[in-house]
Order: C-alpha cells, then sequence, then structure tokens
C-alpha cells in the first residue's frame, strides 16, 4: 500500500499526480518533450536510457514500463533492450551508445562522477553536446522519478502483461497527464 | 569549465536551460509550482529540504543557493539554515520537520529506504499526505537537479556574496525561467 492516501490500483507515478495534479502536469510535460520530443537520441535510445538508470536505482515500476516502451519503438530489434539490462558493455548498442550509457551509469551515482575523460571518450565515439546533454537530463530526471514513484510506496504490477501493455501505450500516445483514477 | 557549450559565465542551472529551453521551460514551472505554489509546506520550509538535499548530495551550487533563498525567507530566524546543514537532529526545526527532513534524506539515498516507521513517526508530529508528498517530491526534484548541474560541471561561483543575491532574488522573484546569457 502507498505511503499516501492515493487512488487505489492505480499504478506508480499515475497515482501520484492524480493525488497532485499541479505538480504532475509540469512532470508529464517535461518527460513529454524529453522522451518525445526532437532530440538527436531517437525515441527508442531514449527510452532506453530511462530504464537503464531506473534499472541501477532498483525502480521495478520505471524499469519495466519504460523497458516496455524501448521494446516497442526497437521493433525487430527489441532484445537490444534485455541485453543492455543484463551486461550494457556486451551487448549489441552502438559504441556511442555505450559511452553514453555510461555517462548515465555515472549520473545515477552523482553528477559529480561524470569526468572529463567520460565526456571526451563521448565525443571521440561522435557524441554531440545535445546527445550528451540530453542524456545527462534524462539519467538526472529518472533520478527523481525513481525516487517519486518508490518513496511514496506507490503500487508496482508485477505481471509482465501489465508493463507490455503500458509500453505500447507509452510508445504509441507518449506522455499524457491522467485525467481519473481509470 | 562546463562538459558542454553552455552561455560562458552563467551559473549552475540556469546556463543549461539556456542550452535547452524546450526542457528548460518545464524544470523551471516545475520548481516553481513546487517551491512557490500552494502546500501546507511554508516557502522557507520547502527552501530548506531542497537545501538540505543538496547538501548531502554535495551540491554546492543548489545547496548554497537554495540555503541562501531559506535564509532571505525565515528572516529573523535565518540561523536555522545553518543549524539543519550543520546538525539538523540538534537544529531548533519543529520535531514534524525533523521527520520530514528525515524522510527527504532517505529519498536522497534511494526511494525505498522511506520506511512505514518514518512515515508513522511524520504523522505523529502531525504532518498530513500533503506535506509528506511535497517533501518526496521536493528531495526527489533535488535529486535530479543535482546531478543536472554537477553531471554537466555547470559553473559554481564561489563567492558568499553571489549566492546571497541569487537567494535573495529567488526569495523575491521567485523561480522564472531567464531569457537570455545575462
Amino acid at each position: 500500500m502507498a505511503h499516501i492516501k492515493v487512488p487505489e490500483g492505480v499504478p506508480g507515478i499515475r497515482s501520484l499526480v492524480l493525488f497532485r495534479p499541479e505538480t504532475g502536469k509540469y512532470l508529464y510535460e517535461l518527460v513529454q518533450v524529453l522522451l518525445r520530443g526532437e532530440s538527436p537520441l531517437t525515441q527508442p535510445e531514449r527510452e532506453l536510457i530511462a530504464s537503464y538508470v531506473s534499472y541501477l536505482n532498483h525502480c521495478m515500476f520505471c524499469m519495466s514500463s519504460h523497458a516496455a516502451a524501448a521494446r516497442c519503438l526497437y521493433g525487430d530489434e527489441k532484445n537490444m533492450v534485455d541485453e543492455v539490462l543484463h551486461d550494457m558493455q556486451h551487448s549489441h548498442v552502438s559504441e556511442k551508445m555505450k559511452t553514453l550509457l555510461h555517462i548515465a551509469g555515472k549520473v545515477q551515482i552523482l553528477g559529480k562522477q561524470v569526468s572529463q575523460e567520460d565526456i571526451d571518450e563521448a565525443g571521440k565515439q561522435g557524441a554531440n553536446d545535445r546527445e550528451i546533454h540530453d542524456t545527462v537530463l534524462i539519467a538526472a530526471t529518472f533520478c527523481m522519478f525513481n525516487r517519486y514513484v518508490d518513496g511514496l510506496a506507490s503500487f508496482t504490477p508485477e505481471d509482465a502483461e501489465a508493463y507490455a501493455e503500458m509500453g505500447k501505450r507509452m510508445a504509441e500516445k507518449g506522455y499524457v497527464m491522467p485525467q481519473q483514477a481509470t
């Protein structure tokens, strides 16, 4: 049961933004522009960063839902998601994505962990400033969402089917503020 | 020097939102509603939570600027801020605020660290669901800001005077998206 009285049976972040829509509104707008807006990183790449950071933060809800969204968006390459969550360095993502995921992992620990060497390595693999910026902000943003969702002990479904459905909705419709407790 | 090409000499978060205003807009709107909008927590209490979490995350820029804003807003009780940053449990904040700052400290580590016992203790001291919600979301949000600011190595002024001025502006004008690199 959640730590505060949120609508029952509504999973994760959705129950929290229904409890407090004044802040929820901007959380949804932020994640929509960050994961669906214009960026040199593709939508599946951005969902993968979100899922990877949530995995490092042990946030089952965000990890599973964004992994499901990434699988939908990767389509034929959907195994990439599980490969990265299992062993990022030996996965088939590009060398550039490996350097960006490495930076995201440093951000997950703490901002100052990101070294000039990490940035130079990403640059050598062709990452530009916008890609580095978006990687750091996505990683930082999920350090927020993960703590919000788990810090209030919001409802975390346990069946894979629920996440597959969520991922499909997130991939197709993006992030739309829920209007009521359904 | 920052890890990406942001406007020179512009401190912290301001340089980053000028680099990427599409996301910056929502970051400013979020922090404005969270720290200045309607809440059962006072504005200085909310700034204190922001500064305390930034201190725990070793983010000098956010810690110093939000401490300065809290000092302005506390007015006669401005020493409270330094007391809390020095030794929260022995400071003169209310027992209720101690339980909320304790929860914020747990969120800083990771969401799942917040226990039912922590929530019950806050409840016993009179904290309601909205106060607990806002505490967790402020703590989570500053886990994001701290990582964004330090993860891109944005400019962190070192003189106390610069922060005193920033704090005054934040206390008086709130959070307004900067329009240009000044």
